[in-house]
């Protein structure tokens, strides 16, 4: 098949969907954006952050979904407030306490049905699995056990790739996609604190700073503080 | 390990996740029951199923999610009033319009987290693959394929089996586990539709009513008729 694939897009509203988004709608000839609550800290502005990018790609088939049974289930820092949120470690052994688990099974699953009903063929999701926070559910070990899932769960006529197009890549990589495709980095929220600007001490603050330091470009986006991450670049160099 | 699992269970209130729940506080130290609303036309019913059916075995621990996105994502006669569910049909060669897209990939989904969070190594689902409406993810298949899922997007300590003790079981087989074990059915809810008693006309009513006369049993719950599987098993005999 030559022609271009439809797709569904997983639009959390932070900067690597931001990217994949960006990727999947140059590689498509149509998107469809989905966007899960989860009973998030950030929930209201990571969907804002979603309409806004949404709105610029000019998207007309987006699916809101509630999966606050996330928040009741809890285990995770991201949901359950009684959990703090570590400030940032890039250099992380174990797997951080805003891990949700197997959060992104639920976003594919549903992404998935989705696909199915509409006749789409493929799934981009902004999954990192090198340079993030060693999530299990961000590995691509995971996408391509999760794609025989696919195959095995729904109708035979149907056919749906995850497209993990960010999942090798490093930070400052990502930065410099998302500025060769001319993506709106000022419209995305990664922080994982629900301050009125980004905290820049958090994992998701302190990976998305070092990515733009390392590119070489600013991040258009204001902080809190970035002097974690100017220590660590005067340390250590680009 | 010689301890019994604590198990996580999927109960919709059915006959077949009746029976699999059984079989799974025999076979468990502890059960944690879940149940989802979806927008099914038998929402309602099938959760005062799910109530009764976890009373009569004690369980303290429920979860009760709603997947009310499965409703706008639509393409199924369960979720969609404008698609009719159509008379059972029990030689059926193509896959009816009752499939709900992916759906126990959903379940399986939250069971996980839920079973990560609560530290429990096994996961019961009552699916039938043969003597069934030939759903996909009603096949082995794509619970051997889940588990790999599962396997690489949790945590590596996390160790989570999917456990389908009615996979490969005739419903007449089902009716007589489910006797030997001495579950309530008088507490299930099968069909389709949402009446005040099971019509018996559905390809659910149909498959558990023929479960029924195949094992030589009567069906404790009423049904509105029960002519064609009676005309069927005359025919056909058991």
């Amino acid at each position: 098949m030559n022609e271009k694939p439809f797709s569904v897009v997983l639009v959390s509203g932070g900067m690597d969907s931001l990217v994949c988004a960006g990727i999947a709608v140059a590689e498509s000839r149509r998107c469809a954006f989905l966007h899960a609550n989860y009973g998030q800290r950030t929930e209201r502005r990571e969907l804002e952050s979603f309409h806004r990018i949404a709105d610029f790609y000019n998207i007309k088939e987006r699916l809101l979904v509630d999966l606050n049974y996330l928040k009741h289930i809890g285990g995770s820092a991201l949901t359950d407030t009684s959990i703090e949120v570590p400030p940032g470690e890039l250099e992380r052994k174990e797997i951080p306490p805003t891990y949700v688990p197997f959060r992104n099974a639920h976003f594919l699953s549903i992404a998935t049905s989705w696909a199915e009903v509409l006749g789409a063929g493929r799934i981009y999701i902004g999954a990192v699995e090198e340079d993030s926070s060693g999530y299990p559910d961000c590995r691509g070990s995971f996408y391509r056990a999760f794609e025989g899932a696919i195959k095995e769960g729904t109708r035979p006529t149907t056919q749906i790739e995850i497209i993990t197009p960010l999942i090798h890549m490093k930070k400052a990589e990502i930065v410099r996609k998302g500025a060769e495709l001319g993506v709106p980095f000022e419209l995305s929220w990664s922080c994982y604190r629900d301050g009125g600007v980004a905290c820049g001490r958090c994992d998701s603050c302190l990976l998305r700073l070092r990515g733009f330091i390392e590119a070489g470009m600013e991040d258009p986006i204001p902080y809190e503080t970035v002097d974690i991450l100017q220590k660590t670049s005067e340390e250590e160099g680009p």
